[in-house]
């Protein structure tokens, strides 16, 4: 390594769904030499997964440096955070700020609410694909999808779907030999194609 | 439901593997009307994942009744821990309270070097299959099983399996399509063959 470690930040949020996150963390932990991973939330403190797992996060403000990468879980916590204007506006600010946002699952529809998808494509979780459509009708939405690639900005369909587009970004990025190294190493069977999607209903 | 949920408890420890557990938590985060999940450790308070996520535990001690299951994930983690007699103790005991203890990568060695996998056979994960194999000399260990079920025991390959495995759990206590329903939920592509395993070098 001749540069400085990237930054990773990671949004969390009361109610966030486990996997959502915590998969693309295992990805990208993969790469501890170029990237550094925090995990921040508006308020800081004790934020709880859905499933109870409490997670000690920094607060949001305290990220100085531009994140080269901001990764959006989803999960029913998503719900309260569209209402809330104060979580819009560090969210956003936060993805203007970053080279690369990643949303997972209902993640996307969160990121929708600040109006940052407003003319791009991008995808989401099957179930809640109503509800996320609701939250940004300027989007185009892709309902058979893997995940979806719109300038900087990387949403993916439900929950594990987070994973594959995790490998995907770093194929993307860092070569698809260095993806296909971690999917080995964490004994992955790697959907690698973004436009395979059997989970569609549409 | 007509009775009092299950409990799943999560033995965790510095530097485990993030999604040995967190793939585990949230398949059976989808059954909280029939379990809660406690997460412990030894001395409780927050224990950190080797990516760096700071999670809050309960004290290990505090959990007073029988576990239904009983979840250990590996990482590297799992070096530190096979060298205190009192981690072997308190991960011995708990094991033989739970009356199912699924085990995830080298969380195999770890259950290994309790002496409760003696004569039992048992897998783990590929890269670090020969320091599990030296955790327990009397363990009938498996190198090609994406996951192998003897009477309460449970262990999966590395990683990603333990998703696999703990949907497999599912299907065999509560039918195949619980199973699949949990998997379409969080869209996740199920090998669902305990034999199926991709990963074998052997």
């Amino acid at each position: 390594m001749d540069r400085d470690p990237g930054s990773i930040v990671a949004f969390l949020f009361d109610d966030f769904e486990t996997l959502d996150l915590f998969g693309p963390v295992e990805v990208f932990g993969h790469l501890s030499k170029l990237y550094t991973i925090r995990y921040c939330s508006l308020e800081g403190g004790i934020v709880a997964s859905v499933h109870g797992v409490r997670v000690e996060t920094e607060k949001m403000s305290d990220v100085v440096d531009d994140p080269d990468l901001l990764i959006v879980p989803g999960g029913i916590g998503t719900r309260a955070c569209v209402t809330d204007r104060t979580v819009l506006d560090v969210l956003r600010s936060a993805a203007e700020r970053s080279t690369w946002v990643l949303t997972v699952c209902t993640g996307s529809g969160l990121l929708a609410a600040t109006g940052l998808l407003d003319g791009r494509s991008a995808t989401s979780n099957k179930i809640a694909f109503d509800w996320v459509r609701s939250q940004g009708r300027g989007v185009r939405w892709q309902p058979k999808a893997r995940w979806v690639i719109d300038g900087k900005y990387y949403t993916s369909s439900g929950v594990s779907a987070g994973i594959d587009m995790a490998l995907g970004f770093i194929g993307d990025i860092l070569g698809i030999n260095v993806a296909e190294q971690i999917a080995a190493g964490i004994e992955y069977i790697w959907n690698h194609d973004a436009d395979n999607d059997s989970f569609a209903v549409e």
